[in-house]
């Protein structure tokens, strides 16, 4: 932490850079960790490959991200990111930097850098932010607050996965006694439904099917659903849980037709199936309760075959 | 406190109560604080009004729940009780216990007790158990700390309502160092869906319809839809979310026909719109972004004119 922040005191242009496909953690903790350093005097920007997602455009500190760049900054600060492939065109500003600085909470991390810390119990970047910020002194404004406490909220689930740690906890007591509206920030990260993912989710729970006395629930997305709704990839988050969450199920499955012919498949179980082999038998993978695979021909066909896998593990 | 601990001390035979419709925070609270009363040998039992909700049927201590408590206990304690009445049967038990004691955290508080502790600050009357637990000295098992996480989290909504205070999350990074298996209780508390409540969720979902260029959403559920289901209380709760979670939405309305041609409205703004105004139409009341009312008549009519209301407002 020390040759750290000497690295930092000893840099004026700064530039924060972070993996594509944002999410709330990796833009959290670059605008929380953005706003300290500006407020002591450096010269910091934030390098993004997109725009913000609608549910994070509430973020404050939007001021300090450019597209323009310094591509030989004094510093170039990596969060919450393993490798430099994912830095996007940020992976350039990344080379071009006389020093840099990789600061991560992933379980592998490739990542290059005069400076490195992965701490793999940090349950979001954020959190190591925070801890950066207090040991640099620097006092955690309202607008700082915000940003961490959603990457924290964003990478725990709002303190329901089981990545969660008693350090989320009590950053986060800190974080509210900055008077943050957190429960303004957990509506906008966690419940609002944009129209597309609205449909999707009415013809989920329209196609949801039940099997074997109720223990799996099947539901799917044919090609002509999602097509004319424009679907974003954040709308299929969750739709696998609407059969998980249905009491009395086991094990949920999930098919949607992401080309003509083509589906990709999620299988979740609650407490006792392994699907990550039943995933196996699809030339798919994943973890023991949650697993993926991909599968050509008709939806009909593919439920068949993978229900005749589940019901092997019963 | 010093005062409620040794009314605790002296007593050998307590019984706890709480108020009927259980919820997690009464329940959890009340096994929280017997199972430390059991530890240091007091001869405890809780008194239940009713079954068990399911979704908390996993919470440990239950074997302390006795329908046939000491009508002459040396000594009652009341947890999350504002008033004699919701207290039901228990009512008689605390009336005739030998010393009394309430413990509680709402705003207004109508009984009477040898020793009262209020505490509108706390986000759930678990994290005053929990102090008082801490306060005796007793070590919080992992079993009292499951009951009391439970607790918190239900009232805090997972720490998502604006009830939430750092100790909120204070007292839960200690519970969770317990080793408990918070992620599983979260999705017992907040994920799992009974079959009734899907088919309410999926006819709430197919009757949705945006006015005022998507800034108002407005639902229903007929008798007929409600009646087949055998639909619980609590399968109703969110189902006014729906509409006001759908992305650029200010207002939601949602009503559902309890009785033929009787219904009950709930109103919930997002920014702007004061809601309770527009119950109050109604001759219903409530909060500025959360109300409701009740009217009869046939639905169509009843959603037009609280629609030219809400128009009003916008």
């Amino acid at each position: 932490m020390k040759e750290l922040i000497d690295l930092i005191n000893k840099a004026h242009s700064i530039v924060i850079l972070t993996h594509y496909s944002l999410d709330g953690d990796a833009l959290g903790s670059s605008l929380g960790l953005a706003l300290a350093l500006d407020y002591i005097g450096k010269e910091v920007t934030v390098f993004l490959n997109e725009s913000i997602p609608k549910s994070l455009e509430f973020l404050p500190g939007r001021n300090l991200i450019s597209s323009n760049c310094d591509k030989n900054a004094d510093l170039a600060i990596s969060l919450d990111n393993s490798d430099l492939k994912r830095l996007g065109d940020g992976a350039d500003i990344y080379a071009g930097a006389k020093k840099k600085i990789n600061i991560d909470h992933h379980t592998t991390n490739s990542m290059e850098a005069n400076s490195l810390w992965i701490d793999q119990n940090a349950s979001a970047t954020g959190e190591m932010v925070y801890k950066l910020i207090k040991a640099m002194g620097i006092p955690v404004s309202k607008d700082i607050a915000e940003c961490l406490y959603t990457a924290i909220i964003t990478d725990t689930g709002g303190f329901r996965y089981s990545n969660t740690t008693p350090d989320s906890h009590i950053i986060s007591a800190e974080l509210i006694k900055c008077g943050i509206p957190f429960a303004r920030i957990a509506k906008k990260v966690f419940d609002i439904v944009s129209h597309s993912k609205m449909s999707l989710l009415k013809k989920t729970i329209q196609n949801l099917t039940l099997y074997c006395e109720g223990k799996v629930a099947v539901s799917w997305l044919l090609y002509d659903d999602i097509y004319p709704v424009n679907a974003q990839s954040d709308d299929y988050e969750g739709l696998v849980n609407v059969g998980i969450n249905l009491e009395g199920v086991e094990v949920s499955l999930f098919i949607r037709e992401e080309e003509p012919g083509r589906f990709k498949g999620s299988l979740r179980a609650n407490d006792y199936v392994d699907v990550a082999k039943i995933a196996g038998k699809f030339s798919g993978g994943g973890h023991i309760r949650a697993a993926g695979f991909t599968a050509a021909g008709n939806p009909d066909d593919i439920i068949r075959r993978v229900l005749d896998e589940i019901k092997k593990e019963l």
